[in-house]
């Protein structure tokens, strides 16, 4: 794997090499000797002898020794140059730090393609451009110029320098943590997000993975790679640029993609990805998921030594999803015992004072609260390690007695402890000892919640079945002979769109209920077919030049004599011919009019970084007005179909309310199989729109199809 | 004023002075000396000559020399006792510690109803009880023991004794600011959540008001008092026990009554009260309000040195409703000039990289960026504060100088700035520079937007129209004779609900439109009635033993001939006598059947903590299935009115979609505005149904009220 070489560097050459000690080709290599790089370094530069006590190369190709990896600090019109050396002389991969390509405009496009061709032909892998560099802590390859980096279990892949740095001074300030790897993605030229993914996760010093991301160019494989990733570590992720305003910063920062936020989180989280929403989240997550056991069961208790921590606490777990159960009678009768009668002993647990003159009371509190067999872990809030600071020196000792045995109490029950305390940022003893069992300490209650919220997160996910949707396409696998007839037929008459009565026969072969339709040519034809099928009926155009057929007057619904449907039959027509007076009408198609029940939309489109997405919701106001709507990534499991449906917040609507009754949900999830289906069979299809189908208690129907190609270019 | 006495207290006593250093009894003692408490303190403990050098007293009667105030910390059976002393001495208030009240459960509140009434009968004030004490920064009054409590404008209400320490603690360790006074609310039981605002409405110290609320035994003398100190000065409040585990939580810590969250949060921000959501944002929130001007018209820049934390501030502001406008052309020049050209000089600006020789430069941007007219408030983010630690020292100087010209900026464009930075907890001297110029320094990046925030949420506050809605009734006020006397005989008659005629008419002589029902006492009357209306009728029956008309089959609607008529008339008298053989039947209400419009729904109702409030939905499924409802505390202006009415997600539906025109939107306003009215008028009424208000293009129509008045003894 070329990766292994790269970021596994053996040896590593600085272009740009420089004496100035405000250059980056200074700074790097005095960080490598700074750092003690396990390393070789050969700075290359044909003005200098030496730099810094090492020998100064001309060229790359005057270096003897094999080289792994190249760092080029020289401004982008240099690089593919430097790359077609790199490549001669076989090196591995290359970090570039210039910017000034897409995200400048048209001539940094230019630049950046000239660079691509070179990377191309030379087989020379890139990290960036527009990035901050890389870093190896195992071996100190530190490419960055950062200072004491705090080493630790966490691969972080960051599409923002600051925001590497960011986390880096937060693990070192406010952690004994840090970090395996550091990549800065840069622009994503060559080596993409899902690369990296695949090194990190077989890398056995990584426990978990951090992501930045402001957009990606390869979602689809992203999500493949993750999926196959989460059952193994937990991928933590931040994904900014939601915003337009956001977006533009993205864009104007790395020339990102602006993805679809919504298709993305859901997609993320099913692909097992703890996605974080608020940045200063993201470093204290991680280190609890790289540090504490997951909660199995949902369930958790709060352990306090004051009202009003334990009340916002449970405030934000419950908003989390996490369960805060009383606990048992015996549990709380052990806490009695110990506690004063003031104390609150259901859960959230309020010591009231009863750790005031000796706080290793906390460590009896959690031995007897996880001993408890419903709580599956424990968040301790308030003031542990400041009873020494605020009362009496001497309670410092107690506390760090507690902190050794909250310590050993992860193993004994293989439950995690969180802890919230006012006192973090002072580092007193006990909390570092804490720290150095594993155990995270913050100082902000709800990044504390947070934390608990992500590992039972974790814990819900490694618990839950795994469904067989990877995110991967079997292209074909699942396509009918007669639906690649009407599809190969579509494209050889050059059209872009499918007859309403191809693309429901389309739907109809892979066993989607459709309504029974007729195609009449003349007006006495459709009168006839209508009497055949008893009742009123819906008249609608059949032509490969009308796509939207309401537009122009190519719609007639609720027709029921003979003489209305006559009338209506060339009122159609005249109104087409009037639109489009060489359209191509191969007829009018005859249906009878569905009965009433409610009414689903099911489309289906590409998304520029997901490919294949398909939307759900209910028809008419709630998805016009109310824009409820559920998103997900192609293709689609059975659970992944009842959790779309069960998104929307009008979904109670299809259960029968005001004493109707239940729709028929299954069908509908059949039908969203369906789609999958579809789509995986025909690659051709660009988007399907199925507007209405209509539900009923027994069966649905599809009332309308759109199936629109990918152009023959796309 | 009797809180001016407490608060400011000259003179205070200690009962339960003890010489024990473990004991609160000492504690508050020697914190008041070490802290230099500018009155006079006076322990007393009839067992003890003199404690901490001090005399000590046996009894309060027993002190020659005034005394302001009392803290009492001795336990809860001894304290009516001791208040009855202190009512003798003429002290104006106690400090309460004692836990063991009504949180405890019945015993507990035995205790505290012997409390009151010694309370009340010797005309001391109580701070508390349960309460960790109170502070006055300014005197150094110090009863709560917190050594070194940062001194500064804001004053401090909290429900939590470790939310205050929390606050404290962040103040010292992450500001240069700090509090004026602090008092611990505790379980509220004498002096109010609202006294305390009025005088701190008042004192000339206090900038911003802080608040931490667990739950409100007075809300809506909270509400006036509020409303009246906004248009003065910020309040920043956290209400926390939303959850039902947080309102257990809640109950077990204050014995709170639990609010409707709902309620309380509008009712909040029409009161200008900055509501917080998260507890780690209060401090700084309340930092920010208190030394920064407000941003006046919405729009902001942010200024970074790197693209993510630019992309990632543009995200939270648009979220919190800021704008982010294009800088202008001038300005854009202008920065184009000083920056390198991979700089991002739209807005969000971004560096790049310019400022890592001279920090001053962003000094410069700021001051650009400023002068630019759309531009009402500045965002800094970053690394500003760690130039002179990352790269070299000697950038540690031009990052003070840039810290200076920065703080000058305010004061001379009067437009905020608010800075984030990764440095701010390692406190180089430029962030201290800063915080002198009372501009904040966060190291979270969502806090520092959030300040942003609110920064523009309380711009927006003191720019708009104050509505003449201050949550004060004018009881009676609008009251009609014949409203008067419908209500009189409903009482006299000992009824608690309103008879469908009786409510209706009640609404119609305050001016809504409501069906032209008549009552017929016959099954032909009822006939000839109908015929006068012309189409189909509703009927329903008019008892006194029937609220419920549906539920005892009481009702039928769209009956239209003679005979279905006349069958109707007399199935609903035999159903209700079914149900109800005693059931003295007025007739039968006969109403033409309204055309069909949008339904929508108005209720008031009575709440534990603010009384009156209304509800306003849409009829059907919104209401039923959705819960998409909206709330006000009354009394309700026209622009509350409004307001109500875009809350709901279903609002777009009363504008007319699907090419339907818009409903009378203003009709259901001004029905809202009479519902308002009426609530005022007849303080007799508990609750209110009028279900379904059908909505037309032009008018509306009541077609169903009900009333229900309060018990007797309410």
């Amino acid at each position: 794997m070329t990766l292994e070489r790269i970021l596994n560097a053996e040896s590593v050459a600085i272009v740009g090499a420089s004496k100035v000690d405000t250059k980056r080709g200074f700074q790097a290599i005095r960080s490598l000797l700074d750092e003690k790089y396990e390393g070789r370094i050969f700075p290359v530069n044909p003005k200098e002898k030496r730099i810094l006590g090492l020998e100064c190369y001309s060229k790359i190709s005057d270096i003897k020794e094999n080289v792994d990896l190249v760092l080029i600090t020289t401004p982008a019109g240099t690089i593919p140059n430097v790359l077609a050396e790199c490549g001669k002389k076989g090196v591995a991969g290359a970090v570039i730090i210039a910017g000034g390509f897409r995200e400048t405009g048209d001539t940094g496009k230019k630049t950046e393609e000239d660079l691509i061709a070179a990377a191309n032909q030379y087989n020379v892998r890139i990290i960036g451009p527009n990035t901050s560099g890389m870093m190896n802590l195992k071996t100190n390859l530190n490419l960055v110029g950062l200072k004491d980096a705090p080493k630790g279990t966490i691969a972080l892949i960051s599409q923002s320098g600051n925001m590497a740095l960011s986390l880096f001074t937060e693990a070192k300030l406010k952690s004994r943590g840090g970090f395996s790897y550091y990549v800065g993605v840069g622009n994503e030229l060559d080596i993409k997000f899902h690369e990296y993914l695949e090194f990190f996760r077989d890398d056995p010093d990584t426990k978990v993975i951090l992501m930045y991301v402001e957009g990606m160019r390869e979602g689809r494989r992203f999500l493949q790679e993750a999926y196959k990733t989460t059952l193994r570590k937990p991928i933590v992720l931040l994904k900014s640029g939601r915003s337009s305003t956001g977006q533009m910063s993205a864009g104007s920062h790395t020339g990102a993609l602006a993805g679809i936020s919504e298709v993305a989180n859901t997609a993320f989280k099913r692909a097992g990805i703890i996605v974080v929403e608020k940045s200063d989240n993201l470093y204290s997550v991680a280190e609890t998921l790289a540090s504490q056991p997951v909660i199995k069961n949902n369930k958790v208790a709060v352990l306090a030594d004051g009202g009003g921590h334990a009340t916002i606490a449970a405030d934000i777990l419950t908003d989390l999803g996490l369960s805060i159960p009383e606990l048992t009678t015996r549990t709380r009768e052990k806490l009695i015992k110990l506690l004063p009668f003031t104390a609150a002993v259901r859960n959230p647990v309020d010591v009231a004072g009863g750790t005031d003159s000796d706080p290793t009371v906390f460590a009896e509190c959690a031995r007897i609260i996880l001993k408890d067999p419903n709580i599956g872990g424990l968040l301790m809030v308030g003031l542990f390690g400041g009873y020494g600071i605020r009362f009496a020196e001497s309670l410092a000792w107690k506390e760090e007695d507690a902190a050794h045995q909250l310590g050993k109490l992860i193993g004994k029950h293989n439950k995690p402890i969180v802890v919230h305390s006012l006192y973090s940022s002072v580092k007193p003893h006990a909390l570092e000892l804490l720290r150095y069992y594993g155990i995270p300490v913050v100082d902000s209650l709800d990044i504390a919640c947070n934390c608990m919220g992500a590992l039972d997160q974790r814990g819900h996910y490694l618990n839950e079945y795994h469904a067989k949707v990877n995110f991967i396409f079997n292209w074909r696998s699942k396509s009918k002979p007669e639906g690649r007839r009407i599809i190969e037929n579509v494209k050889k008459e050059n059209r872009r769109f499918l007859l309403e009565t191809e693309a429901k026969r389309l739907f109809q072969i892979h066993g989607a209920p459709v309504t029974e339709d007729k195609l009449a040519v003349t007006a006495d034809e459709a009168v006839r077919m209508a009497e055949g099928m008893g009742g009123k009926v819906a008249l609608k155009i059949v032509s490969k030049d009308i796509l939207h057929k309401s537009d122009v007057g190519g719609v007639r619904l609720n027709v029921g004599t003979k003489d209305e449907i006559k009338k209506a039959f060339k009122q159609i027509v005249k109104n087409v011919k009037a639109h489009h007076p060489d359209a191509d009408i191969k007829g009018v198609l005859v249906s009878p009019m569905a009965k009433p029940g409610v009414e689903v939309i099911i489309g289906t489109k590409l998304d520029d970084q997901f490919g294949p997405v398909i939307m759900f919701g209910l028809g008419g106001i709630m998805v016009e007005v109310l824009k409820d709507v559920s998103f997900r990534v192609l293709p689609i499991s059975p659970r992944s179909a009842r959790h779309m449906m069960e998104d929307i917040r009008s979904a109670p609507l299809l259960d029968g309310v005001r004493g109707k009754a239940p729709h028929d949900k299954a069908a509908v999830r059949k039908l969203l199989l369906i789609c999958s289906e579809i789509v995986e069979a025909y690659p051709e299809i660009a988007e399907m729109d199925l507007n209405p189908v209509i539900v009923y208690e027994k069966g649905i129907s599809v009332v309308d199809a759109r199936v629109i190609l990918k152009k023959p270019s796309e």
